[in-house]
């Protein structure tokens, strides 16, 4: 286990402003900072604890920028098609928040070679399954994201690199038998970490019955 | 939001020491403290910013042991398969802590009802995808399940239910076409926090191709 390296970061802070930071530094990320976010990747819990991820850290330049040009290929597919456009249904508050993620979603796919880091995810169980399939690798997914928080680096979850998920196998030389989950680009950020939108608890909440909600 | 309840936990411990405890006490757990747990549930990412989520808690004493009945039907039905069973593939120190797993596994399954609280997390995507069907779910879970170790609770991600779903949904009045992800026991813990047995970091991570490791 790398040793720590920052003092102290309350949890519930670190909890309450880790968002996606799409707009990343090209400033280089310590080994020691890799290694211990990865570190609480895998403290997370997966079925029968039989941890069937591998983390696959991606620095070379040319394999990034490879990367990169597919996910941007994908990403201006997803968007030409309708994904992410200016919603209408929306009050306006989450209109203004839906058009900034697009926003920033547009720089990340320009400029995700420029991270310091790629991370990808592997999933051992292979493909098909349900909801389930991913139970064993989102929650450490969320913990490397939560400790890069901590540590003052920006991330976002993203898997628009499956659309090319076979060029990504190559590239990197992963099975078939492989799923990549995630692709969590890795940086200090250029903006500042905030509190995301989010509805109350009261809203998402039920007891003891679908659709009964208390204040 | 509600208040916060206890005070600075630091974030690194929080993460080192979540683990699945499934030898809950009976005793009530505040309401505050559940609605601390699934607001930290709620900053989690999801896809597009959608929260497409929703935290049913069931403390009904005659829905919790309907619950636990189906539970543990399933759980005898997947152990006497051979599910669980004692591996003779893992070196002794894993071994050891899977027949641990295996037995409090066993437990939870005969005394889920006695959990004061247990939470479904329903996602409203529908059935169907691929892994990433969980990408937008199990980030949450794991806010949530993290933020009851903050708190000093026990917690366990569970998708053994799920064999009885229809069942489930049709007791508490869950809609078809929404999946319920995980069904989390909550409750103060009868043993000691502590590390879950994990893999080192460098024998999970590769770096820049499948396979290539680091020290």
């Amino acid at each position: 286990m790398p040793e720590p390296v920052v003092v102290e970061p309350n949890f519930f802070e670190v909890i309450g402003t880790q968002r996606a930071m799409r707009r990343l530094k090209t400033d280089p990320v310590p080994e020691a900072y890799i290694k211990r976010i990865i570190w609480a990747a895998t403290r997370a819990p997966s079925g029968g604890n039989r941890q069937g991820w591998r983390w696959l850290v991606v620095t070379d330049a040319a394999k990034k920028k490879q990367i990169q040009e597919w996910y941007e290929e994908a990403w201006t597919r997803y968007t030409a098609s309708g994904y992410g456009n200016a919603r209408t249904d929306l009050p306006p508050e989450e209109a203004k928040s839906n058009d900034a993620v697009l926003k920033s979603a547009n720089y990340l796919a320009a400029h995700l070679h420029e991270a310091p880091v790629l991370i990808f995810a592997c999933a051992l169980t292979g493909p098909g399954g349900d909801i389930t399939a991913g139970s064993s690798i989102y929650p450490a997914v969320q913990n490397l994201m939560l400790a890069a928080r901590a540590l003052g680096l920006g991330t976002a979850l993203t898997t628009v690199h499956r659309a090319h998920q076979d060029d990504v196998r190559k590239l990197l030389g992963i099975p078939e038998t492989v799923e990549t989950a995630a692709l969590i680009p890795v940086g200090w950020p250029k903006g500042k970490f905030g509190t995301g939108l989010r509805r109350p608890v009261e809203d998402v909440t039920y007891w003891d019955a679908w659709g009964a909600k208390r204040q």
